[in-house]
């Protein structure tokens, strides 16, 4: 059986209607998550924002729309064959619930460290888990393994057009709903990992929404799309930094996104743990969503005023929710101590 | 000067022009709130489930919609002399934000044992709050006093034609939501204390999705409509039980919106606290959102199967999420043994 990387045979970046036809293609199992507007969020920022939340979208991330749109395109031949990915946990999940729709296996290689909620529900959504050491192996490498030996189709997390498409989605509704509340959005923050989220939102919004600046947003240690963006070429992290934020931690961008974000984004921001805890704070406290503190990053950015929102319409993409009860217990507290 | 008791002079029941009014009045204030559907609450229960988020309205309920449609239609006069109302927490938020919006001032009647979280934010929305004993007063009593003493005009919970009609603009949204969902609902589950948002829901169903059947949900011990639907007048609770939903405890069915549910309910159904809490437990854990106990009654029914959702689309109302902190960590604790 052959072995089929999509990143390497379709090394082409999508385009707009790449995202538009991802868009009909998934209407049929994705959310269409709302944009969420708070009048007191406004008055702490002074300017107006608009949440895409995107945690409540099916298996509480974006990346379900990824998975599906790359899903519903595999041939007969590797759809019958099961799909391989390696994820910190999002991704997992929304592999796992989508190989299950379209009546495919999916493994899915996962570090040891992976937050208890992502393991449970990955299995729970019927994938099978394969361990691995973030501090030791390579992730990548592990999965291309697996796919040789057991004839699996690799569905990268970042680094493949489907997903990048099924991922600019997202924006795309931000566009259109931002367009039906009359705003006009003077800039866009959406949580960067590997920037297949933030490159996807970038090409949706060139083409619907064009003069919205758009700023790639991650952990201080892990701003390595920040930095790139700097430099004008793809440089990685120095290992040693930890963070809360297990969904936005990868050691550089991707190679397919970069070039993209390059092109297209006005720069990037990074924040602390502390910005991204309040952050979850903040949207249950204030808005009554769940978000993990990867997927509230962007948020963080607004809330530290990491980019001044005074006076203007800044959207934020929540981009997941999958949080371990007792992470999220001592996030509360920060609110607890507010009521007594 | 003089006192102004809207229920009174107006004792007219709203009829879906109002409530069609009231949607256009609110819109640029109020939240469309999101349709959620999961499809692994779908497969829990074996129908479709879709969920109409009404904790991430304004102010965490949907008691912002009634409050905004009232105060939007004070007199000039009415407006300066500034309202008044009783209210357990999510009316008091409601009102006291609605009424800075619109230049006014409110004075909040609210039981001493509210959740802190209620009592902190209708503080920090700038409303006063007065105390009463949930046990000995009388809290219309002392909201009328408080009426006639300071020249305020009172604005009740839910026995009042502009709050029903403003209530009714959830129903509008969820049958236009379903449509545009392609699902025709079968049945429709609303959380139901004095009885505003099931009569303005019934109402608005009546005329835009005729079809479905619409059930009130209540905690067991507080099934005052359940039980006036089956005796066909309005009957009183026996005192004595307690709850944790807090949101969703009168006396007795209201005497405008009982008629309405009269004519319109296909049934009553109750849940037990233990129902809530687990139901309040999901919400967090697979749909990312945060609900408050008696916000959730709706979702434990259809949990708990006190109505069989099996092969039908099922609507419920999840109607607030303002829960104090400690009491969401302790529901979190539900979900946190299951991780581990």
């Amino acid at each position: 059986m052959s072995i089929i990387e999509p990143s390497k045979s379709l090394v082409k970046v999508p385009d707009i209607r790449d995202i538009r036809a991802a868009a009909k293609r998934i209407a049929r199992h994705a959310t269409v998550t709302p944009l969420l507007e708070s009048l007191t969020l406004n008055e702490l920022v002074g300017g107006r924002v608009l949440v895409k939340a995107e945690n409540l979208q099916q298996t509480g991330s974006f990346k379900f729309r990824g998975a599906v749109n790359r899903l519903m395109q595999l041939t007969e031949e590797e759809r019958s064959g099961g799909v391989v990915a390696y994820s910190s946990g999002n991704h997992a999940q929304a592999l796992a619930l989508a190989a299950r729709l379209f009546d495919t296996t999916a493994v899915i290689v996962m570090p040891t460290d992976a937050p208890r909620v992502k393991v449970a529900k990955t299995l729970a959504y019927g994938g099978e888990v394969v361990f691995y050491d973030r501090y030791k192996d390579d992730r990548a490498a592990v999965g291309i393994r697996l796919a040789a030996e057991r004839g699996l189709t690799l569905v990268p997390p970042y680094d493949d057009p489907y997903v990048m498409a099924g991922q600019g989605t997202v924006g795309l509704e931000v566009a259109r709903q931002a367009a039906e509340m009359g705003a006009k959005i003077d800039a866009l923050l959406v949580c960067c990992s590997g920037g297949g989220l933030t490159a996807g939102c970038a090409l949706a919004m060139e083409a619907d929404s064009p003069s919205t600046a758009i700023y790639s947003v991650e952990p201080e240690g892990f701003d390595d799309t920040a930095r790139s963006l700097v430099a004008r070429e793809r440089v990685a992290n120095v290992p040693g930094p930890t963070s809360v934020c297990d969904a936005v931690l990868v050691d550089k961008p991707g190679e397919l996104t970069f070039p993209v974000n390059l092109r297209l984004l006005a720069g990037g921001l990074a924040v602390s743990d502390a910005e991204a805890l309040d952050a979850v704070a903040l949207a249950y406290d204030e808005l009554k969503i769940v978000v993990e503190p990867g997927g509230a990053v962007g948020l963080a950015a607004v809330l530290s005023r990491k980019l001044d929102c005074r006076g203007k319409t800044v959207a934020v993409v929540c981009s997941g929710g999958n949080v371990d009860a007792d992470v999220f217990k001592s996030i509360i507290d920060r609110v607890a101590s507010h009521e007594a």
